[in-house]
């Protein structure tokens, strides 16, 4: 990858704010001159949870010359990243806490295309996640016990299965490995949820997300359990509450969109020390 | 825990550092006037590694009344401990750099007694870790593989195996789960250190601590270790090279003490989000 031209950001150390939504954490690097050198090896230098600061990946919040903003995403192996819903709604956060956009509806690019976040000075943050569209019937296992589910597409691939038992069964799951699942159907791989309902319009889950393991959350595959949740009771809209290991989101399911509601929490913010900075070029 | 009075830097949300000494990893909360209200709560808050911002625990750094200065080191569940080589090293760079006090010989307050550092502008930090003294040969076993071992106390327990094998046998270890040894020999638990040799005054180990499990680095087990390896060789002082999977560290043992040096890296620097330390009361 090209070096960018250094910049005074650079040798100083940039400003970081830490945060997390759900759980899922990141490093938020606002970037207002677009001149930070984000190499892969300073990505992965950030997101070390022992020898760095943290977190699942980075998030570059970068404005763009049309007066719109980009949201520069990174996993935390260095690699470039579409989008997370998770991520979104930090990224949304800052942006008004920054002052860098006024409340309310705020559109913004992503590589995966582009959203609409909706913030306002407090509270939890909204991204339109776009539609979430049903496929087949399939099926997921762990070990001997096997689980029906259904395909559902949300930018990427899910397989979503409900009703797998009580809130006991769902925690006794073992997801330490990833569950099997039909490689005709899903060639490139699958993030997998396992439900439980909690009550009417309400569901907890767990998911396994593909090439990472279990994770806290997972924003895509809260819409895709959402509109699973619908279809099985014959609907096509409305809202569903769901409970993630890392906490709660509100999904609201439309004719060819979903919205993806839930908390955005800044612990800190600061300055990345120089030395490290440039340690790690 | 009765609550310490309010003060300004506690509703404006702390100053704090994150940083390591290889790889044990701690937030530091400079706390000059005594007044943070560090509750188990926030200490939990802040070292949770998704929802926080992640340590193996927190060091508040105070100054005492008699111009010296305490280190108030907390493990990640919130209970009070007594003393950290590796978090001291960091602790005794923050007073430096910050300028709390000059380069040269620093005293301390731990709650394992009074300690010294020697910190120059930049590099490496040392601290004198009292001695080393050898006990009884004692057997660690990870599953059907028996390993001999002398039992070392550095004012904590250690069985440090020696020659387990090379490099490769060392990295094959399975320190998943605790190793079996002696409950006759340690009644309240023991860190166990597995050592190859590396060269001429040189080895590499890994460590499993009771109660935590592998970790990247410990301490006080790369003292038990030097002092161990140079008892083998028949000699009761001199210095070892300790590779540990977080890094490397000088072990110096000479009659009656002892002196750690290592790295002391601080990441990034800032101040908790008010709205988070409000909210860990």
């Amino acid at each position: 990858m090209p070096a960018a031209p250094s910049a005074p950001a650079d040798s100083d150390g940039p400003i970081f704010l830490k945060g997390h939504g759900t759980e899922n954490d990141f490093v938020l690097l606002p970037d207002r001159a677009d001149e930070l050198d984000l190499t892969e090896n300073r990505v992965r230098a950030l997101c070390d949870r022992r020898a760095g600061l943290g977190g699942d990946g980075v998030i570059r919040v970068v404005p763009d010359a049309d007066g719109g903003f980009f949201m520069d995403y990174r996993n935390a192996d260095g690699s470039l990243a579409q989008m997370c819903g998770n991520g979104a709604r930090l990224f949304a956060r800052y942006m008004v806490d920054a002052g860098w956009a006024a409340p309310g509806r705020i559109p913004f690019r992503t590589r995966g295309g582009p959203r609409v976040a909706h913030v306002q000075t407090s509270g939890d943050v909204s991204i339109e996640m776009g539609p979430a569209t049903l496929g087949v019937a399939s099926r997921a296992a762990i070990g001997d016990a096997a689980f029906a589910g259904i395909a559902v597409d949300v930018g990427n691939p899910h397989l979503v299965c409900l009703d797998i038992g009580d809130r006991s069964t769902l925690a006794a799951l073992d997801l330490s490995h990833a569950p099997e699942f039909d490689p005709q159907v899903f060639p490139d791989g699958v993030n997998i949820e396992f439900v439980t309902a909690q009550g009417p319009g309400e569901v907890a889950m767990r998911v396994h997300e593909r090439g990472v393991g279990e994770t806290r959350s997972c924003g895509t595959g809260t819409v895709a359990v959402a509109a699973a949740t619908l279809a099985a009771a014959g609907r096509t809209q409305g809202r569903v509450l769901v409970n993630v290991p890392g906490g709660q989101v509100t999904v609201d399911i439309a004719p060819g969109t979903s919205m993806l509601t839930g908390p955005a929490v800044i612990v800190a913010q600061g300055r990345v020390e120089p030395q490290f900075w440039a340690a790690h070029r």
